[in-house]
């Protein structure tokens, strides 16, 4: 297998503060973290939660060895107490998070650790990583498949991934979202995300000719035959040429084009024309794969124009997310508990979106009748909601923004996945994870799901907990 | 060790035209590949090229397991023949590079890949993988040491950084191109990259007051006691805290408040105040660290407004290069060789830019007299050129902008790594490498190294490849 041992990859406050807790006695105080980010990328109206399976990987592999322990030693800043702490280090606390391919909303927890403050802090710089990476990454994706309306979309970016893992993980990531396969071959053969891909230009140009270098490719791959036509001029040499391919060698073996490729040019000009030829010899069945900087507005123009595409290929700026290369998760404590009790804690800013949200938390999900996502409710963890009881919704901002809900569902998003340290949690296959996301992107309105100034989706405060936030508010002005 | 097997961590399409080269009896012609990009991130005056180190290390590993062939074998597109060529596989190629931290210009390759056709096209996607994420890094970091004007940029982004080999490769490419130290405690580890870090909000939180949690930490770390001050009230209490424990605890102990680090606030109003408050109390050489969403346009800023500053802590925005997060380096066919005869070959483009410079090529920097770097020229590989002699250097777009230069020094900038699969290069340490950036960086002019509107640093050809790009481009006219 391809393990690493990453139990270094953590900023090194973690590992001042650990010891710092070590030695003053309070590495057992119990605290709970809250992940939460506070805007979408790209003014979407939701983001895509991703990479529980790697942070899961990464907890209960969690350990440091020998040569970690004496790395340390050198520092000469820990004490040799708390690397023997390290040494038989044994992860206890609890993990809570939402499941992989939630669509999820600004400042409500998506993962939430309670645990020995310690443990809390030396695991945060991976959870971090781990899941501000993924989503970022998934939630791109998601606008991207929606652009595409229902065609494929294919995602093609390793050469400008940032790093192997960006790469890999970056397609995993786009692949919960609707990507139907990746060009990246290790995600195929370790995660069974379908492999893609045919030719080159250099192909082409190490031919003397494009018929040639045509020609070579579909007596290799003559049940497979996708060309590549733009290496010199798509529509006067290279889909005529791909016809002829047709006609001349796949016909006579009684197979069939599958399909072309363009990557440059006017992709909205060109493949009406490449329809128009492909469909004049019979070839409806040929597919139209397009490539060369998309991302969803793009896609969404192409469409619009009535460009003949049948799949996208999209590298760049999906897998490095350009247009907002940054997921802005963040970690906060949100409690500590002395002897049994819970004792919130608030960072207040001036910024009122920036003050945190108290105490030991859950988020509730209402759906209506028909099972759309009405609005998230943060609630204290212990709160029960009974669905057979009206609700009342409320703006946490402003709260004469309010509604009774009726005849709703409620689900609690927050599922155990560590509890004292043990995996509780059953980890669903990709495929299952990627089959909840779109039935979860379904719930959503189209209103919160269009590209451009999409609707607010709510996210509420329980009475309690609102009360609880002011409450704190107050005491802090005093 | 950490190694992985990345081998299969390849577009698709290397695969299928590497078996087609096979079976087509074409896998050993000989072909030249060029790695050149063609735009500089953030319209910057050069990018610094980085990850050569990373790309020897895969090459020099590239092997197929069973378990890979496997799965090959599983896809039912890929000749038995084929799999036993890959099984056995030996990197038999040469591989020309520039050094890392070389500044490096559009258009001109930046790596060579001499060999079998079937070899350059199997290495494609991780040369380029690894070249663009880092050269990518390393070129935002030189922007930001630069904007910094001697104070230390800290690298603070792995919680934001594209997966784990992004924080991982991404603090060393900070790190060549100035950075002094990185958040990341695992590249501390493994590449003495120095890791830096003292405590975070929650530290200070999980105490009942922030002079509390200031007094344990300054008697955990008396040597090294660096403070964040912004957690309540930065000028009201932080600030005054932190020259207390100074008075109260550190002094009696014989040592000194060694710096406070604010993340929050206006880092210009807030810096000057704290500076006087500091020095007013002897604190003179406290240093102040900031965090908080820089980049080199903010810290240019600052320091214009007088900000008092010792240290930038620059996390998602150099970690995610976020103003342009893609470095756009492309392997194009430059040549193949029939019965040893070098026949060059382009890709020409409606766009001029877009169309690629033919040929096995050298390229060389002229220096001036005073060792600053005049221009490069790109050459047939097997030009020499004798510094004795005046140069003709021209526009290769504008041949009529020209001019003779003289009493100039050249170097061939691309160096043999690997010839006929042999590494035949003394990989520098990653010191050396640092060292090397920074003495290549003092060779640009300042017009060149400038943020905003650089001036435009001249790639040029000779006349013999000149002539050679212009013959084919009329022939292809024709």
């Amino acid at each position: 297998m391809n393990e690493r041992k990453l139990s270094l990859l953590m900023d090194f406050y973690e590992l001042t503060m650990a010891n710092g807790y070590y030695m003053d006695h309070k590495a057992d105080q119990i605290a709970v973290f809250d992940v939460f980010f506070r805007s979408i990328p790209d003014q979407g109206g939701y983001a895509v939660f991703a990479g529980l399976e790697q942070v899961i990987d990464y907890i209960k592999n969690l350990s440091f060895s020998d040569e970690e322990i004496s790395y340390l030693k050198s520092k000469q800043v820990f004490h040799e107490s708390f690397l023997s702490y390290l040494k038989t280090f044994k992860f206890t606390s609890d993990v809570y998070a939402m499941k992989e391919g939630t669509p999820i909303f600004p400042h409500e927890p998506i993962l939430v650790v309670r645990g020995p403050i310690i443990e809390c802090q030396l695991i945060e710089t991976m959870i971090l990583l781990t899941i501000n990476h993924q989503s970022l990454i998934a939630t791109k994706a998601a606008r991207i498949v929606h652009a595409a309306q229902g065609r494929a979309v294919l995602e093609f970016g390793a050469r400008r991934a940032h790093g192997y893992d960006a790469s890999i993980y970056g397609a995993r990531a786009a692949y919960i979202s609707g990507a139907i396969g990746s060009s990246n071959t290790y995600v195929d053969y370790m995660y069974q995300i379908p492999a893609i891909g045919t030719m080159a230009h250099s192909y082409i140009q190490s031919y003397d000719s494009e018929y040639d270098a045509f020609k070579a490719y579909a007596l290799t791959y003559p049940k497979n035959t996708v060309l590549l036509v733009d290496t010199y001029n798509t529509l006067k040499q290279g889909i005529p040429n791909a016809i002829k391919i047709h006609q001349d060698i796949l016909e006579p073996m009684g197979c069939r084009l599958k399909g072309i490729r363009l990557d440059s040019g006017d992709l909205t000009y060109l493949t009406k024309e490449a329809r128009k030829m492909l469909d004049q010899h019979g070839l409806h069945d040929v597919k139209i794969t397009v490539s060369n900087s998309l991302d969803e507005y793009l896609i969404k123009e192409l469409i619009h124009q009535g460009a003949q595409i049948d799949a996208f290929g999209v590298g760049e700026r999906l897998v490095t997310a350009r247009s907002e290369a940054v997921f802005g998760g963040v970690f906060k404590l949100a409690a500590v508990e002395k002897d049994g009790e819970i004792i919130p804690k608030i960072k207040i800013s001036e910024n009122v979106q920036k003050t945190t949200t108290p105490g030991f938390k859950q988020v509730y999900r209402f759906y209506d009748k028909d099972g759309m996502a009405e609005a998230d409710v943060m609630t204290l963890f212990d709160e029960v909601i009974d669905s057979n009881i009206p609700y009342h919704l409320f703006d946490p901002n402003f709260p004469w923004k309010s509604k009774m809900i009726e005849d709703y569902t409620v689900e609690a998003l927050l599922k155990p996945i560590f509890i004292s340290g043990e995996l509780v949690y059953r980890i669903p296959s990709l495929e299952e994870v990627r089959t909840y996301a779109k039935q979860e992107h379904q719930k959503l309105w189209p209103e919160v799901i269009r590209l451009e100034n999409p609707h607010e989706y709510y996210v509420d405060l329980s009475q309690k907990l609102w009360d609880l936030k002011q409450d704190m508010i107050k005491k802090h002005k005093k």
